[in-house]
């Protein structure tokens, strides 16, 4: 079976083995961010400097963390939602054509993931699937089937904090916005990425009186199949359930 | 060469062609953290208590944070080291034989980083490489060869912020204690988790007015020799040097 592939992920992934990247062959940058559908119903999301939340300790906030699989069914706002996707993902800065700066890090401001929001039980949207226009800031409407967030919890292993919390973050990983600079090594550093992304949720989360617990245990054929990803070009590669405790 | 090695990486990590982990066969786990030698020097740090850095709002911390490759060649204090260190890595609390809990999010509290740490410019200490004991907040002594700045430099691509910064940290993942439950999967999580640990540390230097930059590119069998790791069971994963603004 599968004896040995991350030994040899880590190994063929080494410098000494890396092909000549699409950027040094000259070949384009890909998009920035994924197209969108503008036939689909777009949401706009309070505006990130008009969102108050209360002055937050990074350090009190840092130890306090620790990953919440219980909430109290409270829905999260609108705004707490927008404040949420702004410290995980909001672009601060477009170099048209070349990068975006984030409120994440990112191996050279490739950005290669997506945001999309399994959303259960927030104050003026309807559960649903929606994908997160981060230089938008805006919300896109992907799956409102009553059953997606079962399937979603089924693809997750049965984990019912997927239904249970006010809303689950998919992160996808857009693979060659990574690839076309680092080649097979931004494997490595998509996953990276999305432990950066996280680690925002988790503390902006903890700073809002919410709780978060990431997920990495998914069946990926499952996950992928519900959004309609290919699962080699675009792949669920982390998620995170948040709720008010 | 080597193209193609991320795709089946993530395709071979499914769960579906996942051998039964070592857990599952019964199968006693790893020790917590690694063993350290009782004959090196070992260096108490300020208790993480006695500490005082000032308020940092987490908003406001998440969106001043850029990636800082110019320092001021200002020291930072050992207090300062210390508590980039409790942020970083930390144990909260020691179920003997189970697991730790840190000031970070680990898959399964496997916990299966280590922290080594390249001083340069820290008051109080002599220059080398040391590694941090998580569970007693100390460090060891590892290398205090005066070249060996240059070393590590050059084993990340020339990167001249390596030697210019007041300190690197620089983490390994330990293979055996994230794989010992999640298997060949558990590469995937070795990532998340250097990810929640390297945004831990951009967020608190960011607190104390220090910055931060993230650095994945390295040559793999340079630096793990650096610091006498074998590359297959201990490797490092990611550095981040740090320094004052």
């Amino acid at each position: 079976m599968s004896n040995g592939i991350g030994k040899e992920f880590m190994h063929m992934t080494k410098y000494q083995y890396l092909a000549a990247s699409d950027q040094m062959k000259g070949i384009q940058q890909p998009p920035l961010e994924l197209p969108y559908d503008r036939s689909k119903s777009i949401i706009a999301l309070p505006k990130p400097e008009d969102i108050v939340v209360k002055n937050a300790d990074v350090r009190r906030v840092i130890e306090s963390r620790t990953s919440i699989r219980n909430y109290s069914k409270k829905p999260l706002t609108l705004e707490e939602l927008s404040y949420l996707l702004w410290c995980t993902q909001d672009v601060k800065e477009v170099i048209p054509g070349t990068a975006t700066y984030r409120n994440v890090p990112s191996a050279g401001a490739r950005h290669s993931l997506e945001t999309y929001l399994l959303i259960n039980n927030i104050t003026g949207l309807l559960p649903g699937v929606y994908r997160f226009l981060a230089s938008k800031h805006k919300l896109m409407e992907v799956n409102l089937q009553p059953d997606i967030a079962d399937k979603i919890t089924e693809a997750c292993l049965g984990q019912n904090i997927i239904k249970l919390c006010d809303v689950v973050f998919i992160w996808s990983a857009v693979a060659y916005r990574m690839k076309w600079r680092y080649g097979e090594r931004g494997y490595r550093y998509m996953h990276l990425d999305a432990g950066h992304v996280c680690q925002n949720l988790y503390l902006s989360a903890e700073s809002i009186d919410c709780g978060a617990c990431a997920i990495a245990a998914f069946s990926d054929d499952n996950i992928n199949d519900l959004l309609s990803l290919d699962g080699d070009e675009e792949f669920v590669i982390y998620l995170a359930a948040a709720g008010k405790k």
